[in-house]
């Protein structure tokens, strides 16, 4: 048995037996990566994550932060997991070597992190928000400013923020109102508000660069007239030190339903008129440069959520095998069995591992998709998978986010009454777990992204990408003697989907609402298809494994039981198989009916009068 | 508007509209009360509701119980809603007036209590236990018992508890260890430890009657063998009042998710060989007694969860009347509209309506068919409505916590950011709202009572009674000039219901450990299909209605954009039709594929070997 955090089994079947990461060295950007460096980076996560970042997950959230005399004070045991963080140099993992980092694929990134986030991911928001700014500044800024922070923020000396989100300007970015003003010396003076900033104070780091959006004085309305600019909590020296504190005040820190360690601030810039920041790219670029960070934080919003499924699923499974309830069915024995011996717990255990493991899948895959971007050696191929992250991001972000709220919840029931006590580690789990269908973007907004912008763009790329690839996938396997039932069922939802995106788009033109009220339908129906397909497709290649294992052309579960209980390479691929079937006949299944949701397109939400919803 | 709890209009529609309860007033047990007594109710309760028990739901949440010196400490303010809740005999509202209650129908008792647990449910727990518990006594008890307890129970001088559940019998109450010993005075010596036992102690009252399972020395293992024990916190003296404490140590209060003001506690009987209880009946009658509460305590905790999806739903609809983010679809406007305006929150807000709606009719129906087997003038007319409650009742609680569940996670994410913090009530909502699902007999114990216990006894009932009831109205409405269409996906949804029914009565002789699987699929099956059918019944009042109203024979909801923002009426029933379709076509129309899921019955959940779950 794997730790309490990540099936690593799991993982490494992904990364190595479906997406054969390890391949990537062929390029020159990962050639000098192998296997075994990254199967190490994988084992080193895992203690660190096992011996140090787990047992402090319930410590922060009993502590929580402390707010006092405007500043932000992190749990105390938090300090040590920020050092030790620091010195695994974890935030440069897979940020290019030019920029200081150790320039390893994303999708290990991604694996890497999983451990993290399973274990304590309060903590693990206080790192993850550093790393995407040292990774932009390292992007779009000057020499000057890679020089001035990058390797400052990378080695944890000093910490960033994403400072966006305004009180009217959540999902509407478009609407900040911070302004920045240009002074003689080429810095800005920034005023204005901003909440909802993670660890926009915190005592870990030494200084922090707030990465805030802001309109400079004469600048068009809307997104296209946002600037980007770091402002450090505080003004730098010439000789690189924090000097004194920049006009930013600590207005207050949310209360919350989760994340407790992880403080969630109101921040306002410029009370008295002295808050300098500097511009980063050119003016009224900010959301472009956001843009180009949106994939891959979105991605990692997903894995936020993933890593707390991961551990719940695996919490559940384990307090199954112990707690005693109930007599088997079946068996006359007056002695009470482990609940997982129960039907209903195993549709759980089994829905929980589909969930878990398609959601795991589907990130991988998605930053597999950033991998082969940078490693591309021509434009069309390029295209291609840029195209083919454009479609994915807001599915995996939306779609993974929904199902890792339900694996939560389910390990929550199988826990019974006990999952509701703070005895157990699940309630925690579930109140960590919510914000992520909030968080990086509503779980709406990414529906829009998917049918309203990339559908709308890209809809060839649609068909002659990805669902291509499903289509390929189906014919190619579709005599499969043990899996052919299936085949065809992910082939009629691959058709449904095909069907509902040239129904949507004919639908864009005539009726935007109706259009717009369906949106979260058709990510539902996306996802559902995709993950299907990337199960199934790991079922191909565990049905070869255990039917080499075996010697066994045919390796059916049920002749298998005892072979499979001797063989633990033989049983991972048989739960392989019994994830993707469970899947398949219970998700997938629907999609036909889903996609004819969409295409009656019944417009009652819209209908109804706004004063008849309760009168 | 109506207040922030509970849609008014829609209770009176299912009570008066749809139900028509007042005409249980032609049967004598009823004759007493029309319409008019049970509108005075439901306003008196709106106000003390409103007034006095919302705005210490927070305060409840903060400040929760103070477990010290072995005894619990409620908020301080729940003494006033204790005393306010006894003067205006709440409890007695719908118990029979030979017990001392004051005899309305149950679902009127439903309905009024739904304003209190909308409003401050963890206070709510502690006047709903001992109403059960008042009303078991007066049901089973002798006329000395009754004399004893029941109004003292009644009036709020005491309290009642149920203390069932045992650390190993939870789910599995057969296994319960608490031992009883017949003393020479009729009395027994209790001993055992009994887990979550809600208000198991409290200082509202001045004493506390626990309704103990415990077996007597030598009866059978297993359920069986269970007598139901009267074990007081204080021993009664021969006058009647409190005397020396009972030997029962309170062990300790669980820290928990939610409802923190109501005390889940674990209590110690006899650890001094001196706890004293009385048998209440027989001997080994002990879960007979319990199981004629069993209906009615299942739908109370469908309603607790219901109280709050109302409240929360009609909380989000204010909050998106009222935020403003983006500009509304079509509108060239640069001005911010209300989050209303936008397609994804409609599609949100009336998911809810439904869902709520839906919920309540659920609720409300099978209360009604409590009454209805209270005054049946044959054995046929009562048996017909017992079997219809006997289906309804693990549907109601199973598939209306998880729609109230899933009402009050819409309701956090239409708040965004905020939603998941404590400046709004939601995240309080969802923590309290997620017991439900485990409360009373999880749901996967509801579904197995419905497919194991009720359907495999009584299909032919089934058939004759609800199905046959859908049928005709699928026959009656089938040409409805509005609503035809979603008549035939009800008449098709039944029809696969039925359907299921008999594949799984075949199967369950076949495969039980494959019939149980399927268990909670089934469940999920027969709830769309039910309430489909209470929305779409009251769809067809609507539109009559709405008719009338209109003087127009085909009130179709575009043209009467105008009219029903003018007139509250039409609005109301406008909304009602919209509720209906949204119902239908999102959620009914899945369900010939949800049959088909059980009709393939994949068997990959319980053929995973229980080491390839995670290796």
């Amino acid at each position: 048995m794997a730790g309490m955090l990540v099936d690593e089994r799991d993982q490494k079947f992904v990364l190595f037996e479906q997406l054969e990461i390890d391949k990537l060295s062929d390029y020159e950007l990962y050639s000098e990566f192998d296997k075994d460096v990254y199967l190490m980076v994988l084992s080193e996560a895992k203690k660190l994550a096992e011996n140090e970042f787990m047992p402090l997950n319930s410590v922060g959230d009993t502590e929580g932060v402390v707010f006092k005399d405007g500043k932000v004070i992190m749990p105390e045991s938090f300090h040590r997991l920020w050092a030790l963080w620091n010195e695994g140099e974890w935030r440069g993992l897979d940020i290019p070597a030019e920029y200081g980092g150790q320039g390893m694929p994303t999708v290990l990134g991604m694996a890497a992190n999983e451990f993290f986030e399973a274990a304590n991911l309060a903590f693990q928001m206080s790192v993850a928000m550093p790393r995407g700014g040292a990774l932009l500044i390292a992007q779009h800024g000057s020499d000057e400013q890679r020089a001035k922070y990058v390797d400052k923020i990378l080695t944890g000396e000093w910490s960033s923020t994403m400072a966006l989100t305004e009180a009217e300007a959540g999902s509407d970015v478009g609407a900040t109102r911070t302004i920045a003003e240009r002074n003689e010396d080429g810095t800005y003076s920034i005023k204005g508000a901003k909440v909802f900033i993670t660890c926009g104070d915190m005592d870990l780091a030494k200084n922090i660069i707030h990465l805030a959006l802001a309109r400079v004085k004469g600048a068009p309305a809307g997104t296209k007239g946002l600037s980007l600019f770091l402002v450090p909590k505080y003004k730098i020296n010439s000789d690189g030190s924090p000097g004194e504190p920049n006009d930013i005040k600590v207005v207050s820190v949310e209360k919350k339903l989760g994340l407790k360690a992880s403080p969630t601030c109101q921040l306002s810039f410029g009370e008295e008129n002295n808050c300098t920041g500097e511009l980063i790219g050119r003016e009224n670029q900010g959301m472009t440069i956001f843009f180009t960070m949106m994939n891959e934080s979105r991605l990692i919003a997903a894995r936020h959520g993933a890593g707390i499924a991961s551990s719940a699923y695996i919490h559940a499974l384990e307090y199954s095998r112990e707690r005693l309830q109930g007599s088997q069915i079946g068996k006359e024995s007056n002695r009470q069995s482990p609940i997982i011996k129960h039907p209903d717990i195993r549709r759980m255990l089994t829905m929980m591992k589909s969930y878990t493991e398609g959601v795991r899948a589907l990130i991988y895959y998605s930053s597999y998709c950033i991998d082969r971007v940078h490693v591309a050696d021509s434009k069309e191929e390029k295209q291609k998978w840029e195209k083919r992250l454009g479609f994915l991001t807001p599915v995996t972000k939306a779609y993974g986010t929904e199902l890792s709220f339900r694996v939560t919840e389910a390990a929550l029931q199988v826990y019974g009454g006990y999952g509701y006590t703070k005895d157990y580690p699940i309630e925690q789990f579930l109140r960590d777990e919510k914000v992520h269908s909030i968080f990086e973007g509503t779980n709406g907004i990414q529906a829009l992204d998917l049918a309203g912008r990339k559908l709308s763009r890209d809809s060839n790329d649609l068909y002659t990408g990805l669902l291509k690839d499903i289509t390929e996938f189906c014919t190619e396997y579709k005599e499969h003697s043990g899996l052919k039932a299936y085949i065809s069922i992910l082939d009629e939802a691959k058709k449904a989907l095909a069907e509902a995106s040239v129904f949507l788009l004919e639908l864009q033109k005539k009726d935007f609402e109706l259009f717009a009220l369906y949106a979260n339908q058709y990510l539902e129906l996306f996802g559902d298809v995709i993950v299907g397909w990337l199960l199934l497709w790991q079922a191909v290649i565990a049905w070869e494994k255990l039917s080499s294992i075996a010697g066994d052309s045919n390796p059916d579960n049920a002749q298998l039981e005892n072979f499979v209980t001797d063989n633990v390479e033989a049983a991972f691929y048989s739960g392989k198989l019994g994830a993707a079937k469970f899947f398949i006949s219970n998700v997938v299944s629907l999609a036909s009916a889903k996609a004819a949701i969409i295409r009656i397109a019944d417009r009652s939400a819209l209908q109804i009068a706004e004063n008849a919803f309760v009168v």
